[in-house]
């Protein structure tokens, strides 16, 4: 039996994937080209992560992200066209990934014995890294850097775990609360369309 | 004296650099991009193996990967406009780096006692994550995800290796085939112009 | 009290963070995005070196360079449009970064047993690499590949290493005589307009 978290990450695998996926077939990749975007948004931000942290990414040691990219690729072959009207469960979908994987990221960092100012890094890392891989790889500007809340609800998720650590909260806890901020935080952004400044330029 | 391998490593390294100083010198890049680029598109599938796997990349033990690529900067300075002539002997050449550096990156992820399927995903990138990079650095989309059957041969190969594994053939022997067969693939591919289909975007 | 070291460090630093700053500022980035190409353009290139070498990065250790960053990123938001008076400053402060980095990262591979030609690519990525990642996030064809003598100047400083040390010179007199070839090939480069040949495309 999967347990509750593992039902979550292979739902945010499946959303990272899909949105990886549906990108490149805006751009008219093949089915390949496709497949490996849609790893990549899934699994980069944890390879990132766990490169710089020096242990084995969790892909390595387990096909199941292997296979949910297989069936995010299928979906998307045989439902694509009706894929829109699902917009908005998407976003959800997405968006309990972006939690979950921060979450997962602050955690691992904090059990190999970094500081919370890494680990706060290293799991937004987990989040948003992979959407940037993603729109290297199709040539376009990363989205995170222009629009929307996106890696800082990663951010303020990672220093409200921090503030429970520090408040004496049980681990579990932490976790719970941390993934629900960057959660409501995502929601909330894109509800009400909350925009961080653009840089001016001068030049 | 040099191996047959590391003769097959050789010229493997030159046509892949030559690959990469080619669409420098088509992006007016200077000898030093074109240099780099080169080398990027020459060692960068085996080092991304090589941090994934946690070991050190072969050209930091071994400076015949840069004599080799300082070998075909010089081949393209010097001879750079009879290189068209030469498209069909680059085409053998590079399909003959594909199937060695695919049956490279295999065999050294099962020595390190990684399972098969992780062991492909490592062959494939040994062959063509240094195409990609090399893409991403002419801020082009990487050809692999566009066009043509290359990634997906080393997958092929890769695959046929775990199958004359699994037969109980010697690991020599599976490696001759496995090699074999992406060089097959990869000729019959182009030669048919076999595509893998491309993925319809309905957005 | 920090050292002598350490404050060039500070100044190199927050100058590489400036530049990626302010060419995001004129891609129309956000707060966000801005402070993350900055970062990237700082530290990528160390960090790119760390992986190689499989240490952890220095900005994983110490969290100057994320405050510096941070002051950079304020800096621009309030002084911005006065900086292009200030051209030539940064211009120099880039430039003892340039010299820095490069000192550190050969100066670091050596410690760890690296051989020389490794440790001239290892500085020269130290230098380097920062705004290779820089300009591939902000999508365009790195500047290093076409223009100005920049990663050259990190190689030429990288020899001239070496050869003081094979004349018997301590490292600390290596790293001064390196670091300011770095500088002054970098100055002279620009001032006298040198440049590399391009490639001719042929195709």
């Amino acid at each position: 039996m999967p347990t509750f978290v593992q039902i979550l990450d292979f739902i945010g695998t499946f959303a990272f994937a899909i949105s990886g996926i549906r990108l490149a077939s805006a751009k008219r990749f093949d089915w390949f080209g496709a497949y490996v975007v849609g790893f990549v948004t899934a699994i980069g931000g944890g390879t990132i992560r766990d490169l710089l942290l020096d242990v084995t990414p969790g892909w390595m040691t387990d096909p199941i992200y292997l296979i949910c990219t297989g069936l995010a690729l299928g979906w998307v072959i045989l439902f694509g066209k009706y894929l829109i009207h699902l917009n908005n469960t998407f976003f959800i979908f997405d968006s309990i990934g972006l939690a979950l994987f921060t979450v997962v990221g602050v955690g691992k960092s904090l059990s190999l014995g970094y500081p919370f100012w890494v680990a706060i890094i290293m799991g937004s890392f987990t989040g948003a890294a992979g959407g940037v891989i993603r729109d290297v790889f199709i040539n376009e500007i990363p989205l995170i850097f222009r629009k929307e809340i996106y890696a800082m609800a990663c951010v303020v998720g990672g220093a409200v775990y921090w503030f429970c650590d520090i408040t004496g909260m049980e681990s579990y806890g932490c976790q719970i609360v941390s993934g629900m901020t960057v959660f409501v935080v995502r929601i909330l952004a894109v509800k009400y369309k909350v925009t961080l400044p653009i840089l001016k330029g001068h030049e």
